[in-house]
């Protein structure tokens, strides 16, 4: 991705940023619109920004051809409308998971001012987009599709979190409800659709495609974003530190990973017990028993033929979609996390 | 209002439930379906509803015969989005306000197995509204509209919640900071557009009226949504508890009261000095204090002038509408609040 891009890209914040402050269906006061700008750019602007830069790069490969000023803009507010969806999930997450530090600094409802009007400003988040959609696109024949499409993804990763939210509580007492599928579900749910699938289908859109036409680029689009959380799963335990940038507590978090699904599945009653006694303990001698173990149900192998056959069948189910640009943005994707370490 | 029209709409929320539980967009399983019906039964329905009749009652005025089936069951349906985006602001602010009651029971994120992960069901609640409406108004020429609608409601709620909660952060270290002009404004986005414009609005949509020629009729309904919550105010501390169901605190929360920004308003600087010292204290006796200077300033006369006032000038506007039934609608509404006791 060039740096000409992300620097388009971070003009195009600053405008639509600007308008937010500015909405006349809001009567500001100084207080009122420092809060918000504040708290856009403490929030929105600090990721590594991939979703909201894969709308323009997937739109340019549909089109084939130099896209006009027009386009470039057009395609830039659709990638930070995901963006400010992405910051809204993690203001909120990050409330309800108790975290501490989110992209290297403090969670925004952390800040000694912020504490709980935090919850306001995720749903001021959400707002936004609706504001950008309107300002931008609201006489554009596929209006009312990007409306739907944005609540339809909101609707899906809201349930992800639900029933992630929900096996967490059940599951502390209870480690078997953990299982493949029920790991697929909240992978596919809080995950997959936000990630892979809304960049792609704001490209289509654009494109003035019909999005029903594209069930088969959901398809894969949300098998890649599963894929692409194992490998998180798997590198929050497996990766090296000073490559993925923090230390996984997975294990400590008791969280519902593949790792500890695929553990489970693979264990016989001794080890299922271990499991029991040790997984979502804070202790460094019961991490590191349920690091032996992954070791001995050598869950890195398991982990290399999934991603290997997960590859495979991800190229042999994009090159039988009918049209070569679509299959050039998928491929374009998956070439982005295939084996990656961070 | 007729107990039979509250029957039947009740009975639209068991569909509307059913088919939410069962949305296909989503896998549900048994714990998180549950999870989802308990949430809403615990949530939507238990108020006055109000609000979500009022667009049954607003709708048979505008179109003056009998509705059919099908009409009931929309204007129905159009009331609960209504009443569920009532319930996610409530599920949310609670959670902001700490509050420990609503609606006669502990708030739910008071519940133990809750927490906080009421505020994802709050997202939830926004959710299902958009499910709701994408079910039941996809194919009508004013679904756009619709979904305008309620994004731009929610927007100034949101707003509004903000300006009320930066306002009581600065407002505690300096209560110069309440105006008439910053009560207006909290009022009037936080309470006025979700309470009394948007039922109207979505009768007026129903009826296949575009909501750009009807600015007069948003701008009265705003007039007395900020009346209603000044009546609110007015209650808080003058009500009978045994009628308005509750004991006033407005007081001692440092809420920016309509009371607190006339009394600012008509004080010297000695009864300023008194109420700088005593607003927002727990104490009974800095709370007698501000009721003492209340009365002395005659609070309840300048209530009762600004309340006649009010009202002769919503009537003179209302009866310059060049539409009868319009009239009647508005008339309606503002029969249901004067002079009210609770």
């Amino acid at each position: 991705m060039s740096s000409d891009l992300k620097s388009k890209f971070l003009q195009v914040y600053e405008v639509l940023k600007s308008e937010l402050i500015h909405d006349p269906s809001f009567e500001f006061d100084d207080d009122s619109r420092q809060w918000v700008e504040r708290m856009l750019d403490y929030n929105v602007p600090g990721g590594k920004l991939n979703r909201g830069l894969s709308v323009v790069d997937s739109y340019k490969l549909l089109k084939g051809e130099e896209l006009t000023e027009d386009e470039v803009f057009l395609a830039c507010a659709l990638g930070w409308c995901i963006e400010w969806l992405q910051a809204y999930f993690l203001v909120l997450d990050d409330i309800m998971d108790e975290s501490h530090t989110r992209r290297g600094q403090p969670c925004w409802f952390r800040l000694p001012k912020v504490g709980m009007i935090a919850v306001n400003d995720g749903v001021v988040l959400r707002n936004h987009i609706s504001r950008i959609l309107k300002k931008h696109f609201r006489s554009k024949t596929y209006y009312v599709d990007l409306l739907d499409l944005f609540n339809e993804v909101e609707f899906q990763t809201a349930s992800g979190q639900m029933i992630d939210l929900i096996t967490t509580l059940v599951g502390e007492k209870d480690l078997s409800k953990y299982s493949l599928s029920i790991h697929r579900r909240i992978v596919q749910y809080k995950t997959a659709y936000y990630s892979f699938y809304i960049p792609v289908a704001c490209a289509l859109l654009m494109f003035g495609e019909n999005l029903d036409d594209h069930v088969q680029v959901k398809d894969v689009l949300v098998e890649m974003g599963t894929y692409f959380q194992v490998q998180d799963d798997y590198l929050d335990c497996f990766g090296a530190p000073e490559v993925i940038g923090k230390i996984g507590t997975d294990i400590e978090d008791f969280k519902c990973s593949w790792l500890v699904v695929k553990a489970l599945e693979l264990s016989n009653e001794e080890q299922k017990k271990l499991l029991n006694e040790n997984y979502g303990r804070k202790d460094p001698g019961s991490v590191a028993k349920v690091k032996e173990l992954y070791d001995s149900l050598n869950l890195q192998g398991v982990f290399e033929d999934y991603e290997n056959k997960t590859y495979e069948k991800l190229v042999k189910s994009i090159e039988t979609h009918p049209s070569k640009p679509v299959q050039a943005v998928l491929k374009s994707f998956l070439a982005k996390i295939y084996k990656r370490q961070k």
